[in-house]
């Protein structure tokens, strides 16, 4: 945190020039194979762009029945004041957004966009990687199978997938795994090069292994691997691959990848207009706990059929238990252990954060910033798309949380 | 040619199982490393699912006035007989689909699907690589910046991308590279390990290096070591690179990518429904010379397009004096000296193969059977996407070329 990065102006991506020219120049050339597409502030083109670096498979949008929001632009907004957390000066959410190196925010009150704006690499008819919200719809699609009885949440991951019967997801149910109580030796520093993320990742990296490499190939052989340490359902652990293996169930159930299943079951449906994405591995496995890119206005649809119960561009998308029962939230006493200091008294339920706060607010975190954040009580959702240079939500999260709940003053002192 | 190889039926792509499950079987992954992705069967399955093996760029689609074709399906056609080359027994139209393992085929007349039929891997929203089908995109977008005086087709390549001064194309004026009467000491003989082709092919490559390799990094870093060989303007010789030598000139002076270009100029306006690609190698570029997989009813609305002389979805979407340059076609004395003997008295214009037949007609082509064929007297535009296992036309021109002459003598007797 001590670290100096530039800030969100000094690095826009478009002044920066990454990948502009033909040939880019040497050094504007942003590269998988070096690492370089996920360092800031390179990342702030890679965010937009990652299908032009790694294999992809496609989210189909809506054929027909394509939705198109109400506009009521609010000017006010801009100047909605809040106090960041540790801090004693006001700011305004005008000027939170650049603090958080926002590439792309919507804001929608009773369903309208009252405000909209992008920055860096990010055009209102694109896409950003959602990063770790991608859990979150392996975490609803999850709670949808439950709902239809496709899925039991108190069977075990090897009841549907046999081959995870000697991992640490064997004996872990179906709630375990959407809830992320299970209780897995695995590792998710990314400052740690020893880390088993590092293992994960290499494992579901679809270029060539180097050489001597006697690893996992892809990441359900990686899942297989993984062990068991303490008891399952105690604490909330935050790791991504509860949600690979979450999709792994599924796909095994459905006989649909994610992608296929998400388009099929929610993006069609919403009416969205841009093709979204999956990165995936060299056995075409979609990377179900963070490799989603969507558009803005896509995410929003998303998010306002989650606020309103299910229902959405004329139809009951999802059945309205399915949000009840994000809403009802998970532990808190086992979210209280993983030791979240700017989230107390949340929990996680269906791979969504639950604030458990007074206006029932829940939401969709993925790491440089990405969020859905629903507030039934201020009938209000956003979504905002960001390329913050540090790799974790404690970074933004004192410029968020209170300016989340400053806009949703606002719109419940004017409704 | 004497190679066995399995019918369309038998290597039908679905039923061969590629890539199906969760995980895929092991023998049913197929994958860019080891190269198995292009070999015939699986290539069967690849033709549809580039993208899951390699990066790739987006052409958008249109976002508003799509285009939706009139149907005006005609059972007959598939009764039409007619004489493959170099056989004596005739053959119906209906036959001679799995003969070239047609994946998706549609045949316009006046304007109208008269036929659609989808096999194989591909489905009526899905895409398909076009192979050098590409070139005509890239050639076509050539002759529109000449049309609009932005390239003159008499400077040569230097004048525009100085980096190409020292390589044979430095001294190749916009026309030679656009009719590829380039004089280019290249090899694109596929089986032949030391041709030329792989160099080119694995400086595009975007995966990592070989340890040791030295070689040029990227498509533009090779095209600017080949090697002059005989005098420009003489002979048509048919060189992918070429292509990727146009797409160079164009992106320079456009400031725009192949894919950004082609979804401005031409896809955008056409009222395409479903987002094309194209593959990039590790600086971003995108494959001119054959790296776009798109639709196949955007493919016809782009054939019926030229057929219409530029206009389509209610505007002139290319000046008619484009289309009348392709149509005019090439130097049949350089074409000739090339030794296509299927294709007699052809020619090459702008990145089209021209018939010089009497209905003057000509034609988008690339290997394994991708081709838009448009017959200007017949008021036919046939658009097919194969995966035959063969890669040359030679292999399904006898099935092809008389079969379009059936067609098109049909509608002429018909109108």
């Amino acid at each position: 945190m001590a670290q100096n990065y530039l800030d969100a102006i000094a690095s826009d991506p478009t002044k920066m020039g990454w990948m502009k020219g033909f040939p880019p120049k040497k050094d504007s050339i942003i590269s998988a194979i070096d690492g370089s597409f996920f360092e800031f502030p390179a990342l702030r083109y890679s965010v937009c762009h990652m299908r032009q670096f790694f294999p992809s498979t496609v989210v189909r949008s809506a054929e027909n029945n394509r939705f198109n929001f109400e506009s009521a632009l609010d000017k006010e907004l801009d100047k909605v004041k809040f106090t960041p957390l540790g801090s004693k000066e006001d700011i305004t959410w005008q000027e939170s957004l650049m603090k958080v190196y926002t590439d792309g925010i919507i804001i929608l009150h009773k369903g309208k966009i009252v405000y909209e704006r992008y920055f860096g690499a990010l055009k209102p008819n694109g896409v950003h990687t959602v990063m770790s919200v991608s859990k979150t719809f392996t975490g609803t699609l999850g709670a949808l199978l439950i709902a239809e009885g496709v899925l039991v949440e108190n069977k075990t991951a090897a009841e549907y997938v046999p081959e995870l019967k000697s991992s640490a997801f064997g004996d872990a149910t179906v709630r375990q795994i959407l809830d992320m109580t299970t209780a897995l030796q695995y590792s998710e520093d990314y400052a740690d090069p020893n880390a088993d993320v590092w293992i994960f990742s290499a494992a579901g990296n679809p270029f060539p292994k180097p050489p001597g490499y006697t690893g996992p190939q892809n990441y359900y052989e990686y899942l297989q691997t993984v062990k068991k340490s303490g008891n399952h359902g105690e604490s909330f652990g935050y790791k991504t691959i509860n949600t690979d293996a979450m999709g792994w169930i599924i796909s095994r159930v459905t006989g649909k990848s994610i992608p296929e299943l998400l388009s099929e079951r929610i993006w069609e449906p919403l009416g969205t207009h841009v093709d979204g994405y999956y990165l995936v591995d060299g056995a075409g496995i979609a990377f179900a706990g963070g490799g989603l890119s969507a558009n803005l206005r896509d995410l929003a649809m998303f998010g306002e059929m989650i606020r309103n119960n299910g229902f959405f561009n004329g139809k009951q998308i999802l059945p309205s238990k399915v949000i009840d029962d994000i809403k009802v939230g998970g532990s808190q006493e086992a979210f209280e252990k993983a030791g979240y200091t700017n989230l107390k008294n949340w929990s996680y339920r269906n791979m969504w954060w639950i604030t458990e706060n007074e206006n029932g607010a829940f939401s969709a975190r993925g790491v440089h910033g990405q969020v859905i954040y629903i507030d039934p009580k201020a009938q209000m959702v956003i979504v905002r798309l960001a390329s913050h240079p540090v790799a974790g939500n404690q970074a933004n999260d004192p410029y968020s949380l209170p300016a989340y709940n400053a806009l949703a003053k606002y719109f419940i002192s004017k409704k």
